[in-house]
Formats: C-alpha cells, structure tokens, sequence
C-alpha cells in the first residue's frame, strides 16, 4: 500500500473537478492506500509568493526570491504553510493535481502552491552544478521515485486541442506543467486525464466518467510514463543542450521524448534515498554558480 | 501619441524586473506617450478567482465560474477591481507584460490578474458561436487592435531555453501565454524581450541591457508582430482545424505561424470599433454554446 497526495485546486465543492477528486479519495481509500489532501481554496492558500514567505529574512532591505527561499530552507525558517506542503510531498509515493485548465494553465492559487512549495534546495539548486553537470533536475532530485498525474477539466472542445486545432496540442500547453513543474523536481509524470467541455456534461455521462478515471487512478502505479529524457542520462551534452542524431525528425517539445532506438539513458546515481531528511537535500552554498527557478 | 498600459508583477522595487519596468514608464513618457501602471503586488492585487470576484451571484448554492463571470460582466456586478482593469485595457493601444519567469510561467499573481479580469463576454465568450464560427478569438475579439509584448527575466542560462536545450524552446514556453492569453482576446503579440540569467546580472551590464530594452520599447508600435494565425481568417476550417497543405513541414506549436507563401489571410470583418460600450461586447446568451475558457 502507498502514500497518496492530491493537490485539489477548485472552489467549488460541488464542481465536477471536486467530484472527480472526491472519487479518487474514495477509490484509493478502499484500495488501501494512505491518502492525504490539500484542498487549496478551502484552506485559503496564500496564492502570491512574497517576503511573507520568510520568517527570517536574510536581506529584508531588498527581496531576493530564490536567495531567501535558499536560507530559509536551509534555516528551517519557511513559513509552515510551505514546510507542510514539503512534508507531505516527501510523504507520498503519487500525487495528483486536480485542476480546471483556465487560460491554458493551471488557476493561480495552484500556481502559487508551486511558486512557494518548490522551495531552493527542495525542487531546484538540488545537487551539484558546475563543469558539466547542472544540478538534479529532470528524472533527478529530491522528489525522484514519486509519480505524478494530472487530472484537469478543460471547458474547449477535443479537436481544438489536437497539433493542427487552433489551440495547438495539449502536450504542448502543458509542457511548462509537466516537463518544466513536475519532471524537474524529479517526479515521473503519467499522461494526463482530461476531460473536454465539461461544463456541459450532464449527468448521464457521469457513470461513463467515472469508470474511466477510475481506470486511470488503479493505473497509477502501472501505468508508463510520459518518456521525458533525463538530464543527466546522458541524452544531453555539457551544455544540457540534446546530442546530435538524438531527436531526429522531431521539433518542438517532442524532441525530448525518448523514442525507440535511442541509446539507454545511464544515471550515474540513482534515485535519493527516500529517507534523508529535508536538510541533507538542500543543494550547494549561497556563492555558487545554481539554476534559479525564479526571474530577478 | 498613444496610451500605454504597464501589467507589472513582481515583490521588490528594487529588483531588475522592476527597473525595467521604471525604464519602460521613463521612456516612453519621455515620449509623449500617455501611461497607467498596475502595479499587482504594490496594490495587493487579489491572486485567487472565486466566488468574492461577483458582487451579485446568479447561483449563489453553486459556483460556476464561468457563468457567473458571464452574468456579472453583463449585469455591471464584478467585483470593481475587475472592472478598473478593464477599463485600462480598452484605453490602451499597447500593453507591457513585466514579470519574471517563475516554473516556466508567469507569477500566480499575474495569472490571477488574467483569470479574474479576462471575464466571459469580455476576453471570452466574444461574437456568434455556431455553425462553423467559433468566436471571434485569435486575432480578433474586444482586445483587437491593441498591441502586447512580454517583458521577461529569466534565472536559467539561454542554451538550455534553445529548441533542443533541456528546457525546451521558449516560444514553446511562452505558448499558453502569447498565444492563449493574449492572441485570444485579439492582441498582437510582438517578440518577447527576454534577459537570461537575471539573478547573476552585474552593474556593468545594466547600460547594456538599459539600451536594448529602449530600442524594444520604441519599436513597440512598428515591430512586426509574431504571425500567429487568425481563427476566422481562412487557415482553419468550420471546426477551427487547420486546413490540410498548411504548416506542411512543421510541426508542435510552429504549424499555428502564417509561413511564407500561405494564402492570405481575410477576416469576414475587422477590428471592433474602439469606441464601443464595454456592454455592446458582450456575446451571446447564457443558453448559447460558447467556448468557456474554464474547467468545472
């Protein structure tokens, strides 16, 4: 039996989003599963990432993001909102993010959750960076081992998000979730479940819903994951920039997909220890050369 | 000379994002031009949609986000915040997007700002739904006519944002952006003016940065715009599907740019008159089918 999170971004409680994840609660329970939730508008998560995220700034005279998100991390000075959060992700083995897509992302408040929940040393600056090497990112970092899914209402129509509908492809609107929020930190993502124009499902098509999620959630620790190259694999240069010959016939995000041939991805170390503690992760000092997650 | 609108998103006045923005207020007032700035975090700008955004709820027992943005825009009861922001955005001719890249996306708080001000009849929702027309969206819409560009600071190195860099191209990044959220409601997107590694920026550097930024800005309504391809304009057919013999070739999000030698483009009308009431765009009947640009 295994850890569960879902990250629940909905304010509406009765939406078909929140019944979607009350069904994934119930499915997982009686599965035996250990399940935790963070209903994000019920608890009246701080959507903005600001110094009130620092209990003991480093610098209050002048707000580094990432720079303070480095010390308070390292000085057990997060708020304890964020360190919550932190904690249950290093609890669970899969989590899921049950989300409607507004405007071709994930709502704010969720958004929010990953701004300060990713914490410097939690999600990036993870690992060494320097020569060669740049960091534990993509399939590597402290949340490696776990498994990820998406689970997202969406109000457009089907063929609108195909390659050639006017959207563009769902694969691509997502890629910033999750390749750039999801792999980075380490977590193997499963193809998502979607469901278009849902707000004019009607309740006859819920048993038909239902089933299928539930495929979906019974899945999730079977199911293939998204084949994202790894950083460190091997697929990628010194410049974290993809090999000649790899890729070939491919433009776009699907370059980073691994496809049958190429050459086997070699980490050259596994996956952390899932029982070190949040501390021993935090990745390099102040002075150094890491990837900062967050603009300046 | 014309009125141009600052959407500015990030927690430091002090931090390079925030410079650039003071440079783009100085220069272009330096140039007649008439400003507005909406300083999100400076005004504690509400990140999260929910029910607080509609003063008179039509369902109060449950909340359908959507169809209560529908109602409210119509019905002059959105929250005043919203509608203030509106407002800027019709007295604008261009529109500055400052903020810094953070998880491959905008800040929650910006996010928020286009959830909550981009209301159902106002950046959705917009024009005839039916038959073979879907809206009028991607290129046209109550935003029409007005120009967009994205001012970004970025903490990665810009190898790793190239096609085949691990992070994938950033015009694949900044797709559910300039083409989700600002080609919809009909503005041209110019290119994005971009600063990589913002975090390890020296002094040095800022003379630099100042001027290519400058000549940015003074381009802003000369620039050609990113050639997104209109919805309505003749590419994609009655189910807004590209029609088979363009973006052969290509693939991923670059199928969705007029190339060269493509039909031209012929809107069945143009853009609207800017002197409309904002009620006159309001579209359709809550009855209608339209395209809803939020999960449920």
């Amino acid at each position: 039996m295994s850890n569960i999170l879902i990250i629940h971004a909905h304010p509406e409680p009765k939406s078909l989003t929140s019944a979607l994840k009350d069904l994934a609660v119930e499915t997982l329970t009686a599965q035996g599963h250990a399940m935790q939730v963070s209903d994000l508008y019920a608890s009246g998560w701080k959507a903005a990432a600001d110094r009130g995220d620092f209990l003991q700034p480093a610098r209050p005279e002048r707000l580094g993001y990432a720079a303070e998100s480095h010390h308070a991390f390292a000085s057990h000075t997060q708020s304890p909102d964020v360190e919550a959060e932190q904690q249950k992700l290093l609890w669970a083995d899969a989590v899921l993010f049950s989300f409607p897509m507004w405007w071709f992302g994930m709502p704010a408040i969720l958004k929010g959750w990953v701004e300060r929940v990713f914490a410097y040393g939690f999600a990036y600056g993870v690992g060494a960076h320097g020569g060669e090497r740049w960091g534990d990112r993509y399939g590597e970092g402290v949340l490696s081992g776990r498994r990820a899914m998406l689970s997202v209402t969406i109000g457009g129509r089907e063929p609108h998000y195909r390659e050639r509908g006017v959207n563009g492809r769902l694969d691509d609107i997502l890629w910033p979730i999750q390749h750039g929020m999801l792999f980075y930190p380490g977590m193997q993502v499963l193809p998502p479940f979607v469901i278009y124009q849902s707000d004019r499902l009607t309740e006859a098509e819920w048993p038909d819903i239902a089933a299928a999620y539930k495929r979906r959630i019974l899945g999730l620790f079977s199911e293939q994951p998204i084949p994202f190259r790894t950083q460190n694999g091997g697929h990628y240069d010194g410049q974290q920039v993809l090999r000649p010959g790899l890729g070939a016939g491919e433009s776009g995000t699907r370059i980073h997909l691994v496809q049958p041939g190429d050459p086997r991805e070699a980490l050259d170390r596994g996956a952390p220890d899932r029982t070190e503690s949040l501390e021993m992760k935090a990745g390099g000092s102040p002075g150094e050369a890491l990837e900062v997650q967050a603009g300046e």
